[in-house]
C-alpha cells in the first residue's frame, strides 16, 4: 500500500509521481472505509481527494496557508498531515474535528464551518504576510455552491486590490450540499455547456494575453483541457471583470494538471482565480448518484450505501408532513430555505408546491429580507433554517422583519447542541439573540405533538415567531399533556409548591426525570413547559412565587442572554422572593461528539442538572 | 412656481412634459433650501431628483411598488406623495422620518436604512405579486455603492429565476457615501471608460439580440446616447450571465430617456436591470466637488455650503487621533472600515497609513472575517463601524473572530441613540448581542480621556475586544477620575453605602446629575463607572452589596440582554439581597429626533431615570 508510507506531514512529497494516482485511489477507500463506520462528510470529500493531494505537492506546508471554505472537504488534508491514525474517532468527542481547526494542527491556517468565509480570511492572511514582510503563498479553497453567499462577493471585490499573490481555487462541482441555484449556477453551467457563445472565440487569445506573465504554453496547455478556449473566456470575463486573474477549468481529478496551473499561479503578483472542476462522490457509485442524499452521513454498508440504523422521526419529518398539510388548506403559505431543502425538511414541499417553494442559495441575509418582502405583499413565509446559520441574518431580522413586524415564520432546526459537527454548528445562541430583537416572538416545542400545534397556531398568527426545535429524533413522550396553545402563555404540567421547575423545549423531557428525583427525595415540584420565551409569561412567574421558594429554569441555549437570565431579572426587578437555578450550557463554544456525551460533559443531561442543583439547595441550607 | 402644482401624490403626472425640467430645478432647490435649515442626507437627494419623477411618471403608485435602497435618497420621492408640506419638521422628533416609511405612507413600499437589502425585499414583493395574482410593477432602485454589500448578489442570485417582471433601477454615481472600492467599482468604471474592449464591438449586436422582445428601436436609441454600444457590452456580460435582462446606460438626469427605458423595461417579462446613470450633488456645486462631505450634513449656508455650527470634538476625532499616535509607535496596526473612512475616523490614517488601511466596501460581513485573517496572521487589526451596522456581523463575531479568541477590537461608534437617522441607526443593541458571544470582551468609557485610555490598553490586549461610544460630541468632564485601566475592572468614582449607581459609557455623565439629586434628598449614592460589561466586575458586585441595598444601572443600550439584566441574573443566582433598579432603553425600536429629545421621551435622561428610580423606591418603601 502506497497510503502507508503516510503517516508525518509531507510525506506525500516523498511518493513517485507515477504512483499519485494509485495513493489517490487508496486514500478514498480509506476515506470510504472510515467514514462508513464513524459517519461524516462523504461526497465532497471523495471528490477532493486529488485537489488536495496537487495542493500538498505544489505548496509547502505548513508555511503556506490552506484555508479550506466550510471545511467539510478537508479530510484529505488530514490524512496528509499526520493525522491518518486518528481518522477512528473522527467527529467524536476527544476524537479530531470534522473541520478545519487550529487547536488541532498548524497545518490548519484558520477555522472553518460556516460557508462563503475562507475569501475574507485568506485575504486576511495575505495582506497580514506582506505587511509583516514574509515570504509564503494563501491559498483558499471555495467551491461553488459557497459562491451563491455574499460574504463571498464583499471578499473578492476586495481581493482586487491585492498587489501580492493571493490564490483562489474554486472547486467547482455544480452543487452546494443541494443542486446550487441560481445565477451563479447559470454562470458557472454557461462555462461547463458554453451555448451559443461561439461568436465571441476569437477573442480569446486577446483576452488571454491581457493575464500578465501568464506565457503561451500555459494558453496552450489550458486549450488542450477537454474544455475549450471559448467556455475559458466566459468566467474568465467576470473575474478579471472584478479585477482578479483567471486561470482554467483544470480537471480537479488530474494532479499533473493541477499541479502545474498552481505552478502557474504562484508566479503571478496578483489575486488569481484557479477554476478546477471536480466530481461530489467521485469514486464512489452510490455518492455519485446521489451527492445530495451522502453530503452528511452516518454509518453506512460499504457495499450498497445503505444507512446502518433506520432513521427514527426527527422534528424534520415532522414540520414537513405538518407544513405540508397547512399548505394545502392555505395557498399564502410559502417555504423559503438557504440550500437545505433535505436538512431542512422542505423537500417535499418543493415537491408538492414548486411555485411556493424557493431555495435561495446559501444565502441566509437575503433568503430572511426575501421573506419580509413576500410577507409585506401579502403571503406568509416559513424561513426554514438551522439555528447557526440564521446567526449570519441578525440585522435582516431586526432591520427587515421585526422593526416593520412582518408576517415571517422562523422554523429553527438544529437548534442547540447539534452533535458531531461541532462547535461551528451548535445551536446555542438563537434564545439570546432572539430575545434582543423588538417585536419577535419566540416559542419552543416540548415533543412532536405540540410542535404540530404550533405550526398550525403559526398559521394565523400576526408578527415575527421564531420556533426553535433540536436535531434528530422528535420526542414523543408526555402525549397526555396537550393544553391548546395560547399566545404569551406557558403549560403547567404539575403543579404542586416549593421548587417550580421552568423547562424550554428540549428540557422538558429532562426536567420530568429530574422532578422524579427530586420528588423521591421529598420535595414538592411543580413543572412548567414554557413554550413561549418571548413573550415571557410573566402573570404564570408571579403566581407561582407566591407558592414556592425555589424557580429551576432549564435551556438547551447558552446562559448568557438566555431563558434563565431573562427569568432572573424579571425576579430580581419584581423582587419576588425566590431562589434562582439555572441550568444552561456555559457561554462557551462547545466542540464536537455525541449529543448525550456532550450533555453529560457540560452538566445538562438529568444527571448534571441534579448535581448543580443539589449543589444550590445545598448552599441555601448552609446559609 | 411648477412646484406649487405639487401636493397631492401623483400631480406630477398632470405637469406638462415641457416643464419637468423647469420643476427638477424647483424640486432641487426647493431641497436645498430645506436640507440647509434641519440638515439630511444632502447629495444622494441631489443626484436622485430627476430619477425620481421619471419613476413617478413612468409607474403608477401607490399599486406599482418603489423600493429605495438604503432610502436616503428618498426626499423627492415624499416630496411627489403629498409630503412637500412636511419638509420643515423632516428628521425632527414627531416629523415625517429621512427613510421610507410603510407607516408614514402607503407609497412607501418598504422599510428601508441599511445598504443592499432593496433587491430581496422588491423581489419578495415580486413574488407575492405573482402568487396572489396581481397585476402591478415592482422596481427597486440600488446604488453602485450597495452593490458592493454580498446581499445585493445574493438576491441578483435569486432573481435570475423570476419568471415575471421585476425591474431593478442601478442608480450609478460612482460613489457610496465614500468613494467606491474594489472589483465592483472598477467593472463599472470600465463600463463608463471602456478601455481596450474595442475588439468586442462586433459581437455586441449578437448580444443585444440575445435579449428577448428587446426591439431594434430600443438598440437604436441607446446606441444613441453619449455612452457608445461597446459600453453597454460589458455591465451587460456580467448581468446576462447571472440570468438577467440588461438595458442602459440611460442618462440619469434626462428625464425623457429614463421613462422611455422604464417603458421597455415594463414590456419584458423577467428581471431586468436598468442602469442609469447619475451624478451625486447634482446642480450644487460645494456638493458636486465634495459629494462626501454632502452625504448626511447639519445646518448649512446655502451660499457657501459652510455648516452653520462649529462642530465640537467628536468621539470620532479622539479615536482618529489616539488611534494614529498608537500606530506610529507599532507597525503591527491596521485600521479597517467598511465603506466609512470619514464617520469612523479612520481618514488621517489612511493619510498616514496607506498601507495599513482597508476599506474593504459596504461589507461588514467580510471586514470582519477579513480582520480575523489579518490576526491570525499576526497583525493587530481595528475594525471601525457603527453600532447599527456591526449587527450584519454578528455570525462573523461568532464564527471567525471569538471561536479563535483572535486579537480584533472593534471600534463601534453611534452606540445608543444617534438621533435623526431614526429607527433603523439607532445602535440599541450591541451590548446585548456582544454579551452572547463567548470570549468577546466589551468596554464602554465614559468621557473622552478614557477613550484615549482604553485604546492604548487595547494595543497589549489579547483577544477580542469591543470599545462602544457614542455619536457625536465627547464628554470631557469628570477628568478629575482617570484610574489606569485594569481588565474586568470597574472604577468606583465615589463610594458611600445605601444605593449603588452602576453606569456604562454615555450613562455615567447622566449618572452623576442623578446622584447630585438623590444626595440632595438625603440618600447615601456611590458612582460606578463599569467600564467592563464584560467581563463583568462580580467582586464588586459582590463588595457592593454587603454595604448597599439597591443597585441601580444605566445604560444606552436595550434593556432585553443589556447590562442591567446581566446584573440583575447575577446578584439573583447569588442571592445578593439587594433591589435592582434598571435604567436601559425599553426593547423597542426607537424612532427619530434629537438624541436629547429622544432620551427625555423614553425616560433615560436624568429627569427620567429619577423618575423611575423614585417610583421604585416609593414601590419599595410601601412594602
Amino acid at each position: 500500500m502506497i497510503l502507508d508510507q503516510i503517516n508525518q506531514p509531507n510525506d506525500i512529497k516523498k511518493i513517485a509521481p507515477k504512483d499519485y494516482d494509485m495513493l489517490a485511489a487508496e486514500i478514498r477507500d480509506f476515506l470510504l472505509q472510515k467514514i462508513s463506520v464513524t459517519g461524516g462528510h462523504l461526497a465532497s470529500n471523495l471528490g477532493a481527494v486529488e485537489l488536495t493531494m496537487a495542493l500538498h505537492l505544489a505548496f509547502d506546508l505548513p508555511e503556506d496557508k490552506l484555508i479550506w471554505d466550510v471545511g467539510h472537504q478537508s479530510y484529505t488534508h488530514k490524512l496528509l498531515t499526520g493525522r491518518k491514525k486518528d481518522f477512528d474517532e473522527i467527529r467524536c468527542f476527544g476524537g479530531i474535528s470534522g473541520f478545519p481547526n487550529r487547536n488541532e494542527s498548524r497545518f490548519d491556517a484558520f477555522n472553518t464551518g460556516h460557508s462563503s468565509t475562507s475569501i475574507s480570511a485568506g485575504l486576511g492572511l495575505a495582506q497580514a504576510r506582506d505587511l509583516l514582510g514574509q515570504d509564503h503563498y494563501v491559498v483558499s479553497i471555495i467551491g461553488d455552491g459557497s459562491l451563491t453567499g455574499g460574504m463571498a462577493y464583499e471578499a473578492l471585490n476586495n481581493a482586487s486590490q491585492m498587489k501580492k499573490n493571493f490564490i483562489i481555487v474554486l472547486n467547482d462541482n455544480n452543487m452546494s450540499i443541494s443542486e446550487n441555484i441560481g445565477g451563479v449556477s447559470r454562470m458557472m453551467n454557461s462555462l461547463r455547456t458554453a451555448p451559443g457563445y461561439n461568436g465571441l472565440k476569437e477573442n480569446v487569445s486577446t483576452a488571454l494575453s491581457r493575464i500578465p506573465s501568464v506565457g503561451e504554453g500555459l494558453v496552450r496547455r489550458i486549450s488542450n483541457t477537454k474544455s475549450s478556449l471559448k467556455q475559458l473566456f466566459i468566467p474568465g470575463m467576470f473575474f478579471e471583470n472584478m479585477g482578479l486573474t483567471y486561470l482554467g477549468p483544470v480537471d480537479g481529478h488530474d494532479i499533473n494538471q493541477m499541479i502545474h496551473a498552481f505552478h502557474d499561479a504562484k508566479r503571478l503578483n496578483r489575486t488569481v482565480v484557479v477554476h478546477v472542476m471536480t466530481h461530489k462522490g467521485q469514486g464512489y457509485a452510490p455518492a455519485e448518484n446521489n451527492p445530495e442524499a451522502f453530503h452528511g452521513v452516518g454509518s453506512f454498508v460499504l457495499e450498497t450505501g445503505k444507512a446502518v440504523k433506520k432513521t427514527s422521526r426527527t422534528y424534520t419529518d415532522v414540520f414537513s408532513q405538518v407544513f405540508c398539510a397547512m399548505a394545502k388548506k392555505d395557498s399564502r403559505l410559502v417555504g423559503i430555505t438557504a440550500a437545505m431543502p433535505e436538512g431542512t425538511g422542505l423537500k417535499l414541499f418543493h415537491h408538492l408546491y414548486p411555485e411556493r417553494f424557493f431555495d435561495v442559495g446559501i444565502a441566509e441575509e437575503h433568503a430572511v429580507t426575501f421573506a419580509a418582502g413576500l410577507a409585506a405583499g401579502g403571503l406568509k413565509p416559513y424561513v426554514c433554517v438551522y439555528s447557526s446559520f440564521l446567526q449570519r441574518a441578525y440585522d435582516q431580522m431586526i432591520h427587515d422583519v421585526c422593526l416593520q413586524n412582518l408576517n415571517v415564520t422562523f422554523c429553527i432546526d438544529r437548534a442547540g447542541l447539534v452533535g458531531s459537527d461541532g462547535e461551528t454548528h451548535q445551536g446555542l445562541f438563537d434564545l439570546s439573540y432572539l430575545q434582543t430583537i423588538p417585536n419577535m416572538n419566540i416559542f419552543a416545542p416540548k415533543n412532536c405533538y405540540e410542535l404540530a400545534d404550533i405550526l398550525r397556531f403559526s398559521a394565523e398568527f400576526q408578527g415575527p415567531l421564531a420556533i426553535r426545535y433540536p436535531r434528530g429524533t422528535a420526542y414523543e413522550g408526555l402525549k397526555e399533556f396537550r393544553e391548546p396553545i395560547q399566545y404569551g402563555k406557558s403549560e403547567v404540567l404539575y403543579e404542586e409548591q416549593e421548587i417550580a421547575i421552568l423547562a424550554v423545549g428540549s428540557m422538558v423531557e429532562t426536567a420530568c426525570a429530574v422532578r422524579d428525583v427530586l420528588k423521591a427525595e421529598g420535595y414538592n415540584v411543580t413543572l412548567v413547559n414554557v413554550r413561549f420565551i418571548r413573550p415571557m409569561d410573566q402573570a404564570l412567574l408571579e403566581r407561582l412565587a407566591l407558592t414556592h421558594r425555589i424557580f429551576i429554569t432549564m435551556e438547551e441555549n447558552v446562559h448568557s442572554g438566555g431563558f434563565g437570565e431573562h427569568v432572573d431579572a424579571f425576579c430580581a426587578e419584581q423582587e419576588l422572593p425566590v431562589q434562582m437555578i439555572n441550568i444552561a450550557i456555559p457561554n462557551m463554544y462547545v466542540e464536537h461528539g455525541s449529543v448525550d456525551k456532550l450533555k453529560h460533559v457540560i452538566s445538562i443531561d438529568a444527571e448534571g442538572a441534579l448535581r448543580q442543583i443539589h449543589n444550590a439547595l445545598a448552599g441555601r441550607s448552609e446559609e
